[in-house]
C-alpha cells in the first residue's frame, strides 16, 4: 500500500494502489470486519473440535500451498458441515490470527445455522402470510448485509437468500450490524442464486429486482402478491443472469446528480415500499 | 483492550472492555474511520499553510496538556475558519499521524465548504420547490451520514443539517460513503440543532421526526408540505430537546422482533415516502 504523494495538491488522487493491503501496517494483508477477532477460530485442534462439537462454520480458510492430509480433511468436513472453503494467502492468515499459531488453518464460526429455501417457504405457509422473501446477490459487506437483514426482519419478511460465493457469511459481525436481528429471521445460503430464483418461481412466487432502467418505477408496481425481492450487489447491481430471471424491473426514482444508492438503502426503500402496499392498499 | 475469555462459551459475551482502543494493537486508541490517513494534515507547519490557503478544515485535534501560544494561536484560527477543535489524547494523535510527527496537532481536511441553513432555504425557493430539507440529530458513524446524504441527493432534498458536536463532519470518508453525492448536496453545520429547528420553523417548514412511539405511522403522514425530516442518532435516537422541537413524531411500522432500523435505513425509508407523496399524490 502506498499514495503517490507526489501527484499533487489533489488529495482525492492519493489513492492507495494496492487496495487489499492494510493501509497502517503496509506489509499485510486487509482484513474485511468479520476477518477479525471476534469468531475466529484457529489451528488444526480448534478447528476440529469445532467441527465435531457440531459450531456452525462460515467459512474456512486454508493457506495457500498445503497439501497436507489433516487440513484436506478439516477441509472436506467442513464443506460437509455446509461452510465455504477457501484457499487464502498464507499472510491473510497471519493477519486473521489472533494467537499467532495458525498452522495453516483459520475458520470464522457462523452465529447461525443457514436453513433452506423450502424452509422459508414453508414459515410463510405456516404463518399463512404471502411470501416476502428478500434475495441478497453478492451484498459482500458485511455492514450491508446486516442492514438488510436488520431492514428486512423489521419489515415482516420470511428470510433472506444469499449466494455461497462472493457474500458476506452470517459471522459475528452480521449478528452486530444486523443489531441482533439474524437470530430471529430465517437465512438461506445456496450455491446458485438463479437456480434458488427458478425454485420461488415454481413455487408461485414473482421476482423483483432493481434496475436503473426499470421498465416501471417502484411506486406504480404491484408488490402485494407472493414476492421475492433481488437487492443487486454494491458495485455491479444485478449479475445478468439474475437480472434476466426476474420476472418485473423496476426503478426507484432518482431526482439528484448521483445514479445509485447505498444496496442496504436501496433494500430499505423497496422493502418497505412493499410493506406499505401490502399494509395499507 | 482485552476479553473476558474466562466467560464460558457464547462468544458473543466476548466483548471488549475498552471500545476506544484499538482491538488489533491494544496499546492504541480506535480510530473513526475518518480519523484516518486520507484527509489528515500534521503538524503546525502544514496545519497553518493550510489554514492560510483557505483550505477547509472539518476538525482540529489538539494535543491534551500542550499549553503554548502557537498551539492557541492555530486553534483560534481554525475555530474562525468554521473548524471543530477538540483537545485529544497524544496517543489518539500518534495513531492517526502518518508522518509520525504531529507536533500535538492534527487536522482533519473537509472535503466541502459548510453552507448557511439559510442558503438550503433560498436554493429550494430559487429552484421554486417546496423546501425538503434532512436534520442528522448527531450521527456518529461517518459510513451512515455518507448514506445519508447520499440518499437525501438522489432524492432530491435541498439540503441537509448537521450539527458541529457528536456528529461526523464531512470528511474525504464522506466522499466515498456517499458516493459522491455529498459533491451536489448543500451540508449546513449549525452549533445547535434545536435552534436550526426553530429557524426552519419561522421560514415555514414543518418538522417531521421519527420515534417507536410516534402518533401516526408513516404512511398515515402528510409529508407533501415544506418539510425537515429529522433522523436520530444510531444509538439513542433523537435527543430530548429535538424531539420537543419536532411539529409530528412519525412511526415507521415495525413487524418483526428488532425494535429499531439502522439509521440510514430509517432515513432512506422516511425520505422516500415523501417523495413517494410529493410525486404521486
Amino acid at each position: 500500500m502506498r499514495y503517490n504523494r507526489d501527484e499533487g495538491k489533489d488529495d482525492r488522487k492519493r489513492r492507495p494502489v494496492a487496495r487489499h493491503m492494510d493501509p497502517y501496517h503496509r506489509d499485510r494483508p486487509a482484513l474485511e470486519d468479520d476477518e477479525r477477532a471476534e469468531g475466529v477460530i484457529e489451528g488444526r485442534n480448534a478447528v476440529s473440535e469445532a467441527l465435531k462439537a457440531g459450531r456452525p462454520i462460515d467459512k474456512l480458510y486454508i493457506a495457500k500451498g498445503e497439501t497436507d492430509s489433516t487440513l484436506a480433511h478439516l477441509a472436506s468436513r467442513a464443506k460437509e458441515a455446509g461452510a465455504v472453503v477457501v484457499e487464502a494467502d498464507r499472510r491473510k492468515l497471519d493477519a486473521m490470527s489472533v494467537t499467532g499459531s495458525h498452522q495453516g488453518v483459520v475458520a470464522l464460526a457462523a452465529v447461525k445455522e443457514y436453513v433452506s429455501v423450502d424452509e422459508i417457504l414453508s414459515a410463510a405457509q405456516e404463518r399463512g402470510e404471502t411470501p416476502f422473501i428478500i434475495v441478497c446477490d453478492e451484498i459482500s459487506d458485511p455492514h450491508n448485509l446486516g442492514a438488510i437483514i436488520r431492514t428486512a426482519e423489521a419489515a415482516g419478511a420470511h428470510g433472506v437468500i444469499i449466494p455461497k460465493r462472493r457474500s458476506a457469511g452470517l459471522t459475528a459481525v452480521i449478528e452486530k450490524t444486523s443489531a441482533g436481528a439474524v437470530e430471529h429471521l430465517a437465512v438461506a445460503r445456496v450455491p446458485n442464486i438463479t437456480a434458488a430464483l427458478t425454485e420461488l418461481k415454481k413455487a408461485g412466487l414473482w421476482i423483483y429486482g432493481t434496475a436503473s432502467d426499470g421498465a416501471k418505477s417502484l411506486w406504480e408496481t404491484d408488490l402485494t402478491g407472493p414476492a421475492a425481492i433481488v437487492i443487486g450487489s454494491e458495485g455491479e447491481g444485478m449479475s445478468r443472469l439474475v437480472r434476466e430471471s426476474c420476472d418485473f424491473l423496476v426503478s426507484i426514482p432518482m431526482r439528484g446528480e448521483v445514479s445509485s444508492l447505498n444496496a442496504s438503502a436501496s433494500a430499505a426503500i423497496v422493502i418497505y415500499e412493499a410493506l406499505r402496499q401490502r399494509a395499507t392498499l
